[in-house]
């Protein structure tokens, strides 16, 4: 191994890459396949290239800022390539392919397309977007009958709608094993997710098995062994997360779904609670993202009301009978905390509500996310007016109950259809899945995830003019999704019919 | 081994039996598990017995009807160790357990208790009654923290309320692959199920690969090779489902749903149908059940308006334009041949009611299956107070919309809740779980069909007037479904909470 150079652009760069011209041996009439989702500029041919996953490889373009040694392509390349030829099983990375068929991976090259005669090449400004194009690459390559793969011709220009595409899992209401959680940030990267929101700790249980709180795991967990995260736990999250270019978003959800924490920490949550704002500091070194989510949704007044410390305390701070101003005096106080350590925070919709009722956020600089149902865009568009940035969930709760093979109605989301400038538009940066627990554990996660999160994923990657149709769309999901079974992910189906290579795990 | 004796008593007869006194070493406070479905009387006390792997046995009491040798029992015997002891690995079946505690069984005793001081036994009428009871036995044996295995001082009386109890699935819609249908199998016998109606082939895909016309999966199935069931696989689900106490009930829909059928045999099914009756004996060879389900609903006669040969041959019949008469004969027809083929045959209420309107059905010994929604004990009634027996299953489409984890829909039915004589209420033989296949593949098949199915099957097995609170069977299912995932079926969690055994198959 090379000495690694660091690319530690966090940023979610726009990338451009082209794939052209492999080695010549075939002239096909087979159209490219559909790509999940869709590239914001796609043009092929009928011309069509046999791969060999005996000659093929995936080499570092000679004037790439990276080269081999940096371990996060090089890891990259090789799940790919298992991705890419899933029978061919001795995936190989070795000199003797140096005059193969290889497609040449560029980082340093924004907004700068390469082509080369007589091979394939991808380029983009960051590793991030090299993993986003080896993605595209790989749902491009394609086997015939008899087995043999076969790539089109191919021009793709492609950079992300939104800056955050998250997916949310709640590892409260169930635990989910830490494999189950691995799966699913594969099956993300799959669909250029870059966000997982872990709704890691709630009232029904508390699994994040702290170092400085031992007890609230101990007594918090459904389990004080085999329900919880450890601190490797989380950490090997995280890297598995960051090796797909996918940031970790912890949860630490307060002050109103903290009814596992007073299990283990009895002054944390006397009858209901006292007031003194827990430091968020105990996680800030376990978790190095520069984000992190307060939650701060659904506070039970009635129970701060039903305390006298909490009514003493209101009145010593001047707040009288004012609940809301109390939440928002929390909130600042925890956002300060997190702001001390270099985090910005991320809260739900209930705080920017507080707040608005209070007056007080002039110089609060959280993020909102908009997960009420109703007229949803109206809150959307009353946060980006407030100035403030919005992440947009409410379409996307995927455990709420309905026809819930309907996978259009995940699509037809349209995030930027309310009245207002445009700089109010360019405040929205982005959506979250959001798969809530109180019916999903590891038994049906994935079919109830994928392939209706993907859905989702489209409306937030691709361009929305191109990918209105609902109708357009449904044989290009129907091939993502077996191409997702056929990587092991359980796919539910989106109607009658079947994929060459079906679930086979049960 | 020893020479089998052959027990072939296909009813599934009442079983009475009891356990009792087992070699008593501890007394513990620990109450007895809930069983699913539950049993008719059911007594039991805080005197808890350990069970040891290394000395428990099965055998045969000194008088029963069967002894070692009957494949059967002696199958079941090896499982249901398996199942008792799952952290067991060498089941073992060997002399030098004679002196050891042992369970034993006895076949023909019906409506006989059995008891003896420092001994569990098992009584039956007939083997299909020892499987349940095995089950029920399963169910009581439970692990404390340490993995000890403990039994607790019980007394069972039980018997099935209803003598159908089936569950549906549908291969055409999406194939399911076979071992997905053999799991399924042994889920069913866990919740004591004891009818398999295999959906086999409809519109979408005949995946059934007939021995008389290979060309119909050869063109009907969505794939030739990888899509469909051979002889050799239906020989072993029919199989494996009579190790289980459970008959297989194939079913080949016609005439309104073949739309696969033309595919291979195109004299079936000219634009839309000739009107020659396709034989039944093609099925009789491979499944011996002495059942089989003719379908007979949903037939578009729009479609055979539209053939003049159709018409032609009415005009001959003198039957007009009435299409009603026209499926009567046809159905006729195929109930003849499978009465010649000593089956009995169960229809669609389409069927029923193009009869009604004929007022054809005197001499008609059909089972009518119950399926259509709005108020299906009306027609349950009504086809009762025609003579003929009804399975209802309108109410246990699994696969509708709606609040899909609320199992207590499948749960609060009363299938004899309509006006009628004693005689009408006996002519109710049972009930049918319909898991159709539009959006369901082995992706998610488990989670959708367990735990729900089974509210479902304590509906059919047991006494209503104790099982009519939600509220009393939640822990119990809640219980079960742990029970159901410690087995290895993916079961669909009911609510917030934990097994201590999750699933652990992503």
């Amino acid at each position: 191994m090379k000495v690694m150079r660091a690319v530690n652009t966090k940023q979610c760069a726009p990338i451009i890459y082209a794939l052209l011209q492999l080695i010549i041996f075939y002239a096909g009439l087979n159209a490219v396949k559909g790509v999940w989702p869709l590239p914001h500029a796609l043009t092929s041919s009928v011309e069509q290239y046999p791969l060999n996953p005996q000659t093929f490889a995936f080499d570092y373009g000679k004037h790439s800022a990276t080269q081999q040694g940096c371990s996060l392509l090089d890891a990259a390349f090789r799940r790919y390539f298992s991705l890419i030829f899933p029978d061919y099983t001795a995936g190989r990375w070795t000199e003797e392919f140096l005059k193969s068929s290889k497609i040449y991976c560029s980082v340093g090259f924004p907004d700068n397309l390469s082509v080369s005669a007589g091979q394939a090449s991808l380029n983009a400004a960051t590793v991030w977007g090299i993993l986003r194009g080896l993605e595209t690459f790989s749902q491009l390559v394609y086997q015939d009958d008899l087995g043999s793969y076969f790539v089109n011709e191919t021009f793709i220009e492609d950079f992300p709608r939104f800056q955050f595409r998250g997916v949310l899992l709640d590892t409260s209401r169930h635990y989910l094993p830490v494999h189950a959680i691995l799966k699913t940030l594969d099956a993300m990267s799959y669909s250029k997710f870059n966000v997982f929101h872990w709704h890691i700790v709630d009232d029904p249980s508390f699994p994040y098995q702290s170092r400085s709180f031992p007890e609230l795991s101990k007594k918090g967990a459904f389990h004080p062994a085999t329900h919880v995260y450890t601190q490797s736990d989380v950490r090997r999250v995280i890297s598995y997360a960051r090796m797909r270019g996918i940031r970790v978003l912890p949860e630490f959800d307060s002050p109103g779904h903290t009814g596992s924490w007073g299990k283990g920490q009895s002054d944390l949550l006397t009858p209901c609670y006292k007031g003194g704002a827990p430091s968020g500091t105990f996680v800030t070194s376990v978790f190095p993202d520069s984000y992190i989510h307060l939650g701060g949704d659904e506070v039970d007044f009635s129970c701060w009301r039903s305390n006298p410390h909490v009514r003493a305390f209101m009145q010593k701070m001047g707040f009288g009978g004012d609940f809301p101003k109390l939440e928002a005096f929390y909130i600042e106080n925890i956002v300060n905390i997190t702001s001390a350590n270099n985090k910005t925070s991320i809260v739900w919709q209930d705080v920017f509500d507080y707040h608005e009722r209070v007056g007080a956020h002039q110089d609060f600089t959280v993020l909102v996310e908009v997960w009420k149902h109703g007229c949803y865009l109206c809150k959307v568009r009353q946060v980006t007016k407030a100035g403030l940035r919005v992440i947009l969930a409410s379409p996307w709760y995927l455990d709420l109950p309905g026809p819930t093979h309907n996978w259009a109605r995940y699509y037809t989301v349209w995030p930027l259809a309310f009245p207002g400038s445009e700089k109010q538009k360019r405040l929205v940066i982005g959506g979250e899945v959001c798969m809530w627990g109180e019916y999903v554990d590891a038994t049906n996660l994935f079919p109830k995830l994928w392939p209706r999160a993907s859905a989702a994923a489209e409306r937030l990657w691709s361009d929305e003019k191109q990918t209105s149709s609902v109708e357009k769309a449904f044989p290009r999901l129907e091939d993502f999704r077996c191409k997702l079974l056929r990587r092991g992910i359980q796919a539910g189906p989106l109607n009658v019919g079947h994929c060459k290579h079906e679930y086979q795990g049960v």
